[in-house]
């Protein structure tokens, strides 16, 4: 074997290429890059500017040139492909699979677009790709590939191998042969593995398996992921409303989006506000970052015009200010978690789920318990370290008051986001910590006034 | 085709069914239940006790009962085993493929382990398990199967199809044929496709391909999911040192490790120590969140203690105690997003990363930049407020030192954690935030002794 380990990219290799690059020593680019897989290509020129990745491109074989591309993280083939003219973009999607080339065309203005398309002319590659753009990114259509293996019912394993053979430079993963009627209707699949082992003239009919499972082109593609995850499918066939099979995802499309879906969270839970890496620029990561960092001092400049309304109670127990951090740490911690619980279960949806009536009934127990140890603690430190008992009682009452708020809104929020189309993450991040900030200083102001 | 859909259980069909199960009306059970799918069963079965599951398990055929058990949730599955025989448990290990088999046996005791194994009477499963035992759960050799494919180099194409005919049985999906040479060193693998295509006699060692990527078994289970999502596999070999063939990787495999790690970043930034779902038990769900929640209290307890120390200046102007959710809010907001940003790029490592300082600076930078704006801010709406200028001018000041301080710890944290093997993504937690609030306190009460 050639090659066991994945290529290895060293600063010095990354150099001496950066000065083959300069220097116009095509040799050197492309001794070096023989034999290495286009991934790692891809990896490689993420470190380039775009006329330097375009210049090595362009001396590479035309073969690996498209899956070199479409390796490329998004916003950096963004700006890489704008260096193409019309006729080469076309050449790049020719030689992608309809999905990624459908990916791809949707990263160029619409202008780009038409002409691209247009110099497919009429190909079976325009007609897929046209079919694709009518979806949605982020529904089963918009996942799907149109490139499939498909066998009429009536055809034998020697016909059936025939269209493998026709098909196979098209296809790159086959898994299962689709088999349907005269009418492109989806009957079911049989895998390659039977094919291998069935007699020549047996009758497609006759061994495929029926129950496969299968989406519709609307079906969502987190629904698409959690159907392939809980039964072990390698692709999934794409069918119209009629029962008619349109394209096929496979699992490597979907275990990219479980970790972009995975990533989105990451940042809602930070209140990240755009898809950032640690190696993109000072402005972008500044940027990313500014929009939930502004609602929350927006928030904490609220918070300080609501205590400046208590100033005289302040002024009377200036120790009511030290249990300030306290009582906001403590709901943010509970909003957080209580969120993050929601978005797991609305992510891993159980078969049946409760009514909200008994759902919330059980956030106000678990807050109970919560909240009682929490301010029992409270109370018990408050004592032992010599406060007053008034203030111990009042500073214990408001935390428990604010894990009750606290597990209700981190339960509600996301349940509302959702509901109306956002990440629910979303309430896991600055959001609920601002608004928890605000409700628990609400709860603790009032309980100091009414009592003390 | 049969069924398009996946199994939908409405909540009158559990009720249904939960009677069933109560009458021992077999006969209601086996027909409901006749041509669903084991994964739709296994979900069916989350919904009953472990005796009830174990009733319903018992009436159906045997050679479904592996794979259901095997889709159970593990804490569910870890109960339920609870009530099998060892001679049951050994039936249901001899039908699972040997990385599920070691997975449920990992599960039990260790005593019944061994009793269970004992009754594989020395078969070949018996050393497959054996081998994989030897494994950590986390790493390749954990994760592998040891049921694959595998054809010698001189082998023809007949004979290679007459050894997937012998093994069609054990293994489920094949995907590749593994090559390898007379002392089963791996060389590379053929598609079935290319089987399918090649003539009768042609040598599988003319037909291979030789730059097959594959793991080490020590490998650890991120890095076997970044390479197979780097290369788009649907399987990988995993071999020894020497480079024998040991087992192989299959995609869904990989597909459950990523869910899982998700899963664990969400909880270790929501500051929840175990795997909860929503439909646990109040005090499953109460156990998992007291731990952080009672650090927080813990920290925010400090707090108090520390704003104590600086009660005269508080009561020499109470409006000190107006910006203190604000300065700890921006901290712990701050503090989020910088280690979110490092756990991102810990969990995709680019090809070259930067060395530590030019990191820090870039920090540095992207925290004066959000410093300044926020503290602008901050300063106008103080001023604009009708704020004091001397108050506006500290409470800047400490929010911008904040910002830069807690921008700081927000990158150190996980990559400290992450040197140490804890999971990077507790930074993002409850500890930073706490850690957070109280540096931040310090940061604004020390400007206020310094300067008013």
């Amino acid at each position: 074997m050639e090659e066991l380990m994945p290529f290895e990219l060293s600063i010095e290799f990354r150099e001496r290429f950066q000065l083959a690059v300069q220097d116009n020593d095509d040799v050197f680019i492309n001794e070096s890059l023989s034999g290495v897989k286009p991934a790692d290509i891809s990896a490689l020129l993420e470190e380039f500017d775009s006329y330097e990745s375009k210049y090595v491109i362009d001396i590479l074989s035309p073969d690996d040139r498209a899956e070199i591309i479409n390796g490329l993280e998004p916003d950096t083939r963004e700006k890489f492909l704008k260096l193409f003219s019309h006729e080469e973009l076309t050449s790049v999607i020719v030689n992608l699979d309809s999905d990624d080339a459908v990916d791809l065309l949707n990263e160029l203005p619409l202008v780009d677009r038409e002409k691209v398309i247009a110099g497919l002319d009429n190909s079976e590659k325009e007609a897929n790709i046209l079919d694709l753009l009518r979806y949605d990114e982020d529904v089963a259509g918009g996942l799907m590939a149109k490139e499939l293996i498909k066998a009429n019912h009536n055809w034998t394993v020697v016909q059936c191998i025939e269209e493998i053979r026709r098909q196979a430079e098209n296809v790159q993963k086959v898994y299962s042969v689709y088999v349907v009627n005269d009418h492109d209707i989806l009957l079911g699949r049989v895998s390659l593995k039977r094919i291998i082992l069935a007699n020549d003239h047996t009758k497609i009919g006759d061994i495929y398996e029926s129950d496969q499972i299968s989406v519709e082109t609307f079906v969502s593609e987190e629904e698409v992921a959690q159907l392939m995850r809980k039964y072990d499918l390698d692709a999934i066939p794409v069918v119209n409303v009629q029962g008619k099979l349109m394209g096929r995802i496979t699992i490597d499309d979907i275990v990219d989006v479980i970790t972009e879906l995975a990533e989105e969270e990451r940042n809602a839970m930070a209140g990240i506000t755009e898809d950032v890496e640690e190696d993109d620029s000072v402005w972008m990561l500044t940027r990313a970052r500014l929009p939930w960092l502004i609602v929350g001092v927006f928030g904490g400049f609220i918070s300080a015009k609501f205590i400046g309304v208590f100033e005289e109670d302040l002024m009377r127990i200036t120790a009511i200010a030290f249990f300030i951090p306290l009582i906001q740490a403590t709901g943010g911690n509970v909003g957080i978690q209580s969120s993050s619980i929601v978005v797991q279960s609305l992510a891993n949806p159980s078969v049946f789920s409760d009514n909200l009536f008994n759902r919330l009934f059980k956030v106000l127990l678990v807050a109970m318990l919560n909240g009682l140890v929490l301010s029992l603690m409270v109370y018990g430190f408050n004592i032992i370290t010599g406060g007053t008992g008034d203030l111990a009682t009042v500073v214990s009452l408001a935390l428990f008051g604010v894990v009750i708020i606290a597990s209700f809104l981190g339960t509600l929020t996301p349940l509302i986001l959702d509901k109306f189309g956002f990440n629910p993450a979303l309430a896991s991040g600055p959001f609920i910590t601002t608004l928890n900030d605000l409700l628990g200083l609400a709860v603790y102001f009032y309980t100091i006034h009414l009592i003390l």
